[in-house]
């Protein structure tokens, strides 16, 4: 059987992994991933044969996992979160069209939006945007057009990617461009580390987000106009009347 | 112990539950849902007392579901897909003020944002908008105005309650604003009945989505500009160099 799994394996930890992604993990013959999230999978199955491969070496990983896959192997790629959200599944797709007759499925797991939006309360409980703040593969000028029109719509918005080390200051500019069309006390959320060790999270509003400075394993939230705290949780109502 | 956690269960079958959502679920004193959800979990767990109501009964049932915590019980409340995403997790939280000491806690799940991605292959690549298209809780302008937004930003957008008896020309006014900023190729999806027995896809441009009629077991995912097919399935580039 060549046959390639993508799978989402949510956060991290083994409690928000999908029964499908983990049997499919426990019967697959290799796993490949980078090497973080491989780490995080080998805690509940140390028993599997993997192969890791460092951040920012996707299409290596994933040509990789074609190869063995063509090989008559069953293998599973891990991506964090889901396997579609800034996941592998799209890459290996368009890779897919130099290994035929692999079988390409996709498992989807629980983004980095929704366990995020779980430890928060209910961020996103009305319709939202999700935005990536890594230029990496996206021009800077596309991203600020993507936060300004989702300001401009009043969306619950959803950052990705806020920060690393080279781009200190981005989750300052989003702000800033936000703050031209939300009001500076937006309640917005953030959450580190969601489902593994050393998790946290911190509400606050839109200006004070401003001057906040995160790191690469932070998810950043944004509510609406409606978006309000109640017992310490972000909550955006979807507007049920006669509460 | 004065417990309800707000479940997602994904798309329906035990599969895409999350190891967390079935422990959970499991471990309840009672279960609580729209009778259609609570039949998808019967199928898995037969022999837990469920109390289901109505659709569009949903203060009545997070009412009811804080009643029966108060009493002591752990309680769940089901939700399909995600707890947050339309789901009942702000609504719960808005109505917990009247009901001091229940201990809330979210359960996140697959939304059918990710189910129906997996489904179809990797529509979501890219930053994406999950918009509704339900006006009984929401102006008509606001939708209008987000999808025009969303379309001007080239967002991948997810569109959820794309149809119903009484709003059968929704997804072809969607589709008709969308087309003033989206050209008419651009590649569209949708999946029908999710995880669920029957379980179908379709690809299609935006014009011949424009003319198609969908049901409310739909979920409709329409592709940013780089949005191509590849063996039958609807993928969005990251945009990774070097393939």
């Amino acid at each position: 059987m060549k046959s390639l799994s993508v799978v989402g394996i949510g956060p991290g930890n083994e409690l928000n992994l999908s029964i499908l992604a983990k049997e499919t993990l426990e019967s697959s013959d290799l796993i490949v991933g980078y090497s973080k999230y491989v780490d995080l999978v080998k805690d509940y199955l140390p028993d599997k044969e993997y192969l890791d491969t460092g951040m920012t070496k996707e299409v290596d990983r994933c040509k990789l996992a074609l190869e063995k896959a063509s090989e008559s192997k069953k293998v599973s790629v891990v991506c964090s979160g889901d396997a579609g959200v800034y996941g592998m599944a799209g890459l290996v797709y368009q890779l897919s069209v130099n290994y035929p007759g692999v079988e390409i499925d996709i498992v989807p797991g629980i983004s980095a939006v929704l366990s995020g939006s779980a430890v928060l309360g209910a961020p996103i409980g009305h319709d939202f945007a999700v935005i990536s703040l890594s230029d990496l593969l996206t021009p800077w000028e596309l991203i600020e057009k993507r936060l300004k029109l989702a300001g401009d719509g009043d969306f619950c918005i959803c950052l990705y990617n806020p920060s690393s080390h080279k781009r200190k200051d981005y989750l300052k500019k989003a702000c800033e461009l936000l703050l031209d069309y939300k009001s500076e006390d937006t309640i917005c959320g953030y959450v580190r580390n969601i489902g593994r060790s050393g998790e946290s999270y911190n509400i606050l509003t839109l200006s004070e987000l401003k001057d906040t400075e995160v790191d690469m394993f932070t998810t950043v939230f944004i509510g609406n106009s409606n978006t309000e705290i109640i017992d310490n949780k972000m909550v955006t109502p979807r507007g049920y009347k006669g509460l």
